[in-house]
């Protein structure tokens, strides 16, 4: 079975909600997401598995798949339902070695280039962006626009694509139009954390 | 069969060397080493993988069994011989979960508190210091010396025990002396990377 990603991709950022990884689970399952990338670039490995291992629980409780950024041995030690690796991690060849057919593996990708390379790898699906303008990643590559979104899609057709960065209610039905798949959101669900179940719904609702 | 540490436990370090990790081993094994650790804190993981994958190359070349610190799902792409953990990378008891009864797993400690505790775990063997001043590690913990290693070899009887920090010809016997089974070396094998091979056959010899 091909792995289907539902309409909002949703990821976690400590630092911006000031949350655990697992109260944004919770929040985040809560709200109808139906699948959450557990994201950590601040904490050391050990503090990550704590605090995914109590994101997990609540993801299981919650019945929503979880994924885990760049570190392939925690998601195999948690037993989590795949990564999602950057250009700088592990390559997604070593890491379907080690983890398997059934995991979901997804790859970053930030122009036409590294997307049409990607698209030989045995990757679950494309990230591609940022899209838009976005202040919720550190270093962020260039922004690359609608335009090099439907060129990637018409260069990658078979794979499940992510459209990531600075996506907001007011531009995702013309980034879906565009051709992406799926929809990954930090800011917008998370910049208040009061409203994070809140956001999640109209999310789930209207996309 | 239970796990025999060397006497001689060398440890990359490619800043210290300003040589590939693969270079290392070569001139390591070259002179006999019988155990290596490769040891990256400045790449990123992309990068690490692809030295670690050149490096262990030649550790099988010359039949010399390499540990991976810190990235277990490295060692695991890579089928390596052992991970060494820190007090901040993955929990033991999750690594030996994913790389299973026969790999190798080091800990490291820096105090008599951390060793007792560390002896509970699916270990193979401890690493406990810096013993002495040592120049070689980035934020070093406080120095133990040989009278709280005598305390460690005497509250942990069982486990093999890997002094570091600050290891050199001169202070060597002592060490061993004071308990340790192993002497993990970096700037005493490294810091001449014209020397390395010579540094280490003295080492072997000598130990």
């Amino acid at each position: 079975m091909p792995f289907v990603l539902p309409r909002l991709y949703a990821i976690t950022d400590a630092r911006l909600s000031g949350l655990s990884h697992a109260e944004q689970v919770l929040r985040l399952a809560g709200g109808g997401a139906r699948l959450i990338q557990l994201r950590e670039k601040h904490r050391d490995a050990r503090e990550f598995f704590r605090e995914a291992e109590a994101a997990f629980e609540e993801a299981r409780r919650a019945g929503v798949p979880l994924i885990i950024n760049d570190r392939v041995d925690i998601a195999l030690a948690l037993g989590a339902d795949g990564v999602h690796l950057g250009q700088d991690d592990l390559p997604p060849e070593a890491a379907r070695r080690i983890l398997g057919e059934r995991a979901v593996i997804g790859y970053s990708t930030h122009n036409l280039e590294q997307a049409v390379a990607a698209a030989r790898l045995p990757i679950d699906y494309l990230a591609i962006g940022p899209i838009f303008q976005t202040s919720s990643k550190d270093n962020s590559d260039p922004v690359i626009g609608l335009d090099s979104l439907r060129r990637v899609r018409e260069a990658v057709p078979d794979l499940p694509l992510v459209a990531i960065g600075g996506i907001t209610p007011q531009n995702a039905q013309e980034t879906l139009a565009a051709g992406a798949d799926s929809l990954a959101v930090i800011s917008a669900l998370l910049a208040e954390p009061a409203e994070i179940e809140a956001h999640t719904r109209a999310w789930s609702a209207r996309f």
